[in-house]
């Protein structure tokens, strides 16, 4: 038996989604921006996907634009909105769990001048609404908060943020890193008051090397690589045509009944975090049901190198993550689990599991089967 | 019978590169940055892509970044060099007939504070030399000049730049676009004295969405896209795997026989510009022969709307490019033109060809045949 609980890293591929990238590699291969029928045939999968987008977020097609993938949509999100309205004030609020696509920028923006507030989290990894309230000044030009946390899938709260943000008066723009939340919940920008969204391509079983960032209607943001314009000159360079319409398909193929397979994943979920408690020595950093992403659970195992545990894994066909996959520094300490407060003795013991709508219950009493006849085994490999 | 002569727009995917991607999507779909076996498998082909694509330019493999395209590669090479070096000077010498992934960049740049040269070009679309020369400041801390020109395929004195930058005795680093050169005849960045090239993959019957960037080892870029810390943090983001095994493959096909396909190319452009001058009224903008690239044939047809004769054209399968379709903004005139000093009755009267390894004379024939079944029609239709 094989399990692929690394979904949170990447996903495989839908059939219909390579399906229709092959069909524009090998037959409607042109450049839409070439005048002929080649190029407005390759310009048609483009403003498809783009509606297809459009319609799972109740947005206007010309407020999704395409990227190379989540961590370009987060860059542009954020370098482009402080580039423009940088005039207005330097600070910025966010949380101290977000992902590197975000942190990273947010760090680049802070070497040059910008002022980053970072919230805390609780045990949860949740922010505080208070303590986002408190941190608005008069210089605050934008937030940046995740939907997902994508190491232990606490679910921000997003919508009281929105709310605040309205309330105070200001005109702060809203950027949410919605790579591991689209496709496994529902999200509104609009009426949730979200100005700005970045998705990746695959992590909803589409293409690597896409994504695409919501921008709302007259929300001012500078582009971040130049060139012939195409995009409405939001985002130069030929675009990835195969990658857009597999973008698409993939966003159709995740909202085709995305409350039954939410529900599905959920319960995948919760079966494997009752199950994982029988083991001794365990600590789940997750919450169950829907207070958490439907697809991620972190577990902590005492005693255990997280490392030796996914190797050991590994061997059996089970393959996780060690904290999070997206970072190529494969070593680092999760700062996400230290925000959290989570005893230094699990921090290098942690393991994400994370599941998708092909995932089994099968799989997931394969895979406690295999941890509990590896359990007492490692944890003397530790200790010796 | 069809003629696809817009390949210097993009070119039709090679049936390995597809097969490469499918496997990476459907198969070894793994992340990366993922420490099991299938982020390690994601990974070897990453390696391999970048071990073919170094091997073609006798470098070495961690000199090879890849990036979502050529525009990026562009960005990243005049932005990053000019944030890293800026202490050094803020004087950047360019031509005058650069793709907008070049000029933009460099607009960009002047409008923060850099002071941008762009040299003039004869009517072969050439810069000179010693205008080069003539044009180094104290001041100067980077030149970027095309390999050739995309609109109408003239080869620059890249060696000659590269010898007058050598023999200044200055530390001024030279980027090459090398998007419409690589593929079709050999670059050797070290031998030629070149510190930067971009590189496109769907101008070489790779994927769209897919290109790199080859740096010099110490040569001082800053990123411009933040995050995971990816390709040692040059450019983070979950490696676009499919798009970089098939990039790799398009580069081996490309570089084998790749002296024999570059003749077979000239030869089909020679015959091309040959046959097109038997029509009353035409000019051609391109050099015959290796004095221009292989690959482009740039010609105006006196009397009648560029626009006009592409759709005219495109009714009969006959695929062309009015300018360059590299642009959304289909409908300006070309720079690169006016820069040559082309007359204005030209100027919008010009209509480029490109050929790749597969075109046939047959499909030059046939081409040549119906633009003299048309000419005399669509000359009227002007004057009317």
């Amino acid at each position: 038996m094989e399990a692929y609980f690394d979904n949170s890293a990447t996903t495989k591929v839908e059939e219909s989604v390579k399906d229709i990238m092959v069909k524009t590699m090998m037959e409607d291969y042109g450049n839409p921006s070439s005048l002929h029928m080649r190029g407005v045939e390759a310009e048609q999968y483009v403003k498809k996907a783009r509606e297809i987008i459009a319609s799972t977020l109740k947005c206007q097609e010309k407020e999704i634009y395409f990227t190379s993938g989540g961590t370009e949509s987060n860059n542009m999100a954020l370098i482009g909105v402080a580039m423009a309205n940088k005039r207005r004030g330097n600070h910025i609020i966010t949380t101290s769990v977000e992902h590197p696509s975000v942190s990273m920028p947010l760090k680049y923006l802070e070497d040059n001048g910008f002022e980053i507030t970072r919230l805390p989290v609780d045990g949860t990894g949740r922010i505080s609404p208070e303590d986002f309230k408190n941190a608005i000044k008069d210089t605050t030009i934008m937030a940046s908060v995740m939907y997902v946390n994508n190491e232990v899938g606490a679910i921000e709260p997003i919508d009281e943020i929105a709310d605040i943000i309205k309330r105070s008066g200001r005109d702060i723009i809203f950027h949410v890193d919605a790579i591991q939340a689209y496709g496994k919940m529902k999200i509104y920008p609009k009426r949730q008051g979200i100005d700005l969204l970045s998705v990746s391509g695959h992590k909803v079983h589409g293409p690597k090397g896409i994504g695409f960032i919501y921008i709302k209607d007259k929300i001012k943001v500078n582009p971040i690589i130049f060139g012939g314009g195409q995009q409405k000159g939001m985002r130069s360079g030929t675009e990835n045509v195969p990658g857009i319409a597999g973008l698409g398909e993939a966003c159709r193929i995740a909202y085709k009944d995305i409350d039954e397979k939410a529900a599905a994943m959920t319960e995948i979920k919760d079966y494997f975090i009752d199950r994982v408690n029988e083991i001794d020595g365990v600590k789940v950093n997750s919450a169950k049901g829907s207070e958490g992403a439907p697809h991620i659970a972190s577990v902590s195992f005492e005693g255990i190198r997280s490392e030796v545990l996914l190797h050991s894994l590994e061997d059996k066909n089970i393959y996780v993550s060690a904290g999070s996959a997206c970072s190529s520094n494969k070593k680092s300490v999760s700062s996400t689990l230290k925000s959290m407060g989570i005893e230094e003795k699990y921090l290098d013991s942690t393991v994400r599991f994370s599941f998708s709508s092909y995932s089994t219950k099968e799989e997931v009493d394969y895979t406690i089967e295999t941890i509990k006849s590896l359990a007492a085994m490692l944890r003397l490999y530790k200790h010796s």
